[in-house]
């Protein structure tokens, strides 16, 4: 049995966007020719770029097409910070690398950086945040979900402190987990700009986009043409536009069949972990996660020998995010949440897809428990 | 008849490419990810690391993936002046806009930029690269081929002056057109960087790569995890990299057979053009450019009319690169080589690709002498 529960790492992508990727190869011109060739391939685009307005609640002008989220949120922050002189800029403990790891780079570069604390569930702290808020704070960077533990952030309500602080502080929100898994709507609160990703929603990777709100500016990462009202230089990537287009129609289609999935499995899945297994944690809480992602601590023992074991009976899981595996630092997240090592070390992210079944879940509720037995009885850390 | 001469901006993806595609869609797992499913995608990714290197006569270890030409020559010159406090930059008056518009803008910030002329069959002269040379330069960037007129640029010599000069001087190259068209073995000659990109080898637009010779090390243009050796972050395009390494395969295989046929067609063109439509003149030299690309000039009438009139019988051609079609600018290339504006406005580029027949050349043949004397015609330029 191949058993995938990695999805916040990547996704398979679906049939339809099979089909979209598939049909791509008939518009081969380059979209920025003169020729009727090049018009056809640019109306096909932006036919993939209003699918994924349409899935944020935005308009096709605001979507700027990139390689992925890494790139929606590196264009999102340098952008905006060459566009000022202000040098106080502002995100969380639990963001992803693409912009954790940017805003130590900026720290170093000169930037004076707030980093937010997370409460024990990951949820940021939002007095913090308007106690932090400065004349010249720059930039708010908060992500709308976490990768790690499906932590959601009260986004809104962040928007709100900053905003009322003041208009013209930018705030950023790295959406790359929270779309398709909760409903969006980007233009109904005022946020200046917001990173997706293609492949967590069933889409191809190296393709994403960020959606830079009407009227603001920012300054492209690097130099070319004139692609992408300005901000994006480069020749379009046509066919994982096209994957990407499909991916957002079917993921606001199946949303609320999916949450309601989602939310069945993890449910079943925390139970029969909890009925079964001894010393667990739950990091994150059930409620105030993303529908599709489990975070549980088994202590004593180390999360990637319950990957290599779990992997030998088909199962894919991780801990924490794809991107620091095969390094051995331990979770940022969850040590911002304050669990303690000896937990942390041995955390398993459970994350839940389009293919998933109950079976699946049953499965591995059939193989984990004596796993974790096996190996906490190996554990110098067990007495 | 749907014929298309528009290759240098790009060329239709090929069946093995879109095979390649396709089988992609079986290594679905994240490339980072710990599990046996992340190392099948993995070992997939370097297959086509593999195919690329190879083509290009390098070693795997040397192949960073971008997300195409702009980003690899973006990558390659600001990756390598942030290692370094020199600020004298050479490049040549006909790059690429990824690379000339950079330079603009580094100039802005204070770099100081020597800017190469070009003779009138738009080859750098070394004279000049010789002379300019000084202990503080930090970098060369000089294009292999040019995408306007297809001149080829005497490279060998180029980074054997500017190596006799100092080993410390990083030399890049942007190999985007070369590459496929010419027999590439960037190991032979002394080169630090080149940069190429898939579409147009018939492989998938957004999808490049940076060869970066062993030992060097350049800084990330963003940042995030520990992708690509640590220079280029971001979860891998792994369906345009498996159509990139299918293209390479094939560009290596086809290459004598890709040169005779485009000779070929482009003399048949060049010939026809010549012995039927009075007052045109050739942009590049026959021999001195890429066998795929012929740059001719109609004097007295606007590219832009000429490329609507064929348009109409179904033939796609450009003038100048696509990347800066719609703008009225006329050609940065054809003007440094000295090409008088009612010329240069006239000037249209036929770039050969695979699928190009000697019936097409005829159609095109038959169809332009026609549209160039009605545009004559009508042109207040022609007395």
């Amino acid at each position: 049995m191949e058993v995938y529960l990695d999805n916040n790492a990547t996704s398979p992508i679906s049939e339809k966007v099979a089909e979209a990727i598939k049909d791509s190869f008939a518009y081969y011109a380059n979209p920025s020719s003169v020729h009727s060739l090049g018009i056809r391939v640019r109306n096909f685009m932006d036919d993939a770029r209003n699918k994924v307005a349409l899935a944020l609640g935005v308009s096709k002008e605001e979507i700027i097409f990139t390689s992925g989220g890494t790139e929606s949120d590196n264009l999102a922050i340098l952008g905006s910070l060459k566009k000022t002189s202000k040098k106080h800029i502002v995100t969380s403990l639990v963001e992803h690398h693409a912009v954790l790891n940017l805003f130590k780079q900026l720290e170093k570069e000169g930037y004076e950086v707030t980093y937010l604390p997370v409460d024990k569930d990951g949820i940021v702290d939002l007095d913090s945040l308007s106690d932090c808020l400065r004349p010249d704070t720059a930039l708010v960077s908060i992500m709308y979900a976490n990768n790690e533990t499906g932590a959601i952030q009260p986004i809104e309500k962040a928007v709100q402190i900053v905003k009322n602080m003041s208009e013209k502080i930018i705030f950023h929100t790295d959406a790359v987990q929270a779309f398709g898994k909760l409903p969006l709507s980007l233009r109904s609160i005022p946020i200046d700009m917001a990173s997706v990703s293609a492949h967590k929603i069933n889409g191809p990777k190296g393709v994403g986009a960020l959606y830079v709100r009407k009227g603001l500016k920012i300054m492209p990462l690097f130099r070319g043409g004139h692609h992408e009202y300005g901000m994006r230089p480069g020749t379009e990537n046509i066919m994982g536009i096209a994957g990407f287009g499909a991916a957002s129609d079917e993921a606001v289609e199946n949303l609320s069949s999916s949450i309601e999935k989602y939310t069945f499995l993890k449910k079943r899945l925390w139970e029969g972990i909890y009925k079964t297994i001894p010393r667990v944690l739950l990091n994150g809480g059930l409620d105030k996660t993303l529908p599709n992602t489990l975070n549980v601590s088994f202590t004593n023992i180390e999360g990637e020998s319950i990957i290599i074991m779990l992997d030998l009976e088909g199962i894919a899981v991780s801990s924490g995010s794809a991107c620091t595996s095969g390094s051995l630092e331990s979770s940022h997240v969850l040590s911002a949440m304050g669990v303690p090592a000896a937990a942390a070390q041995g955390s398993i992210r459970f994350s839940f897809g389009r293919y998933n079944t109950e079976e699946e879940v049953d499965y591995v509720l059939e193989k984990l428990p004596p796993i974790v037995s096996r190996l906490r009885a190996m554990s110098p850390l067990e007495k």
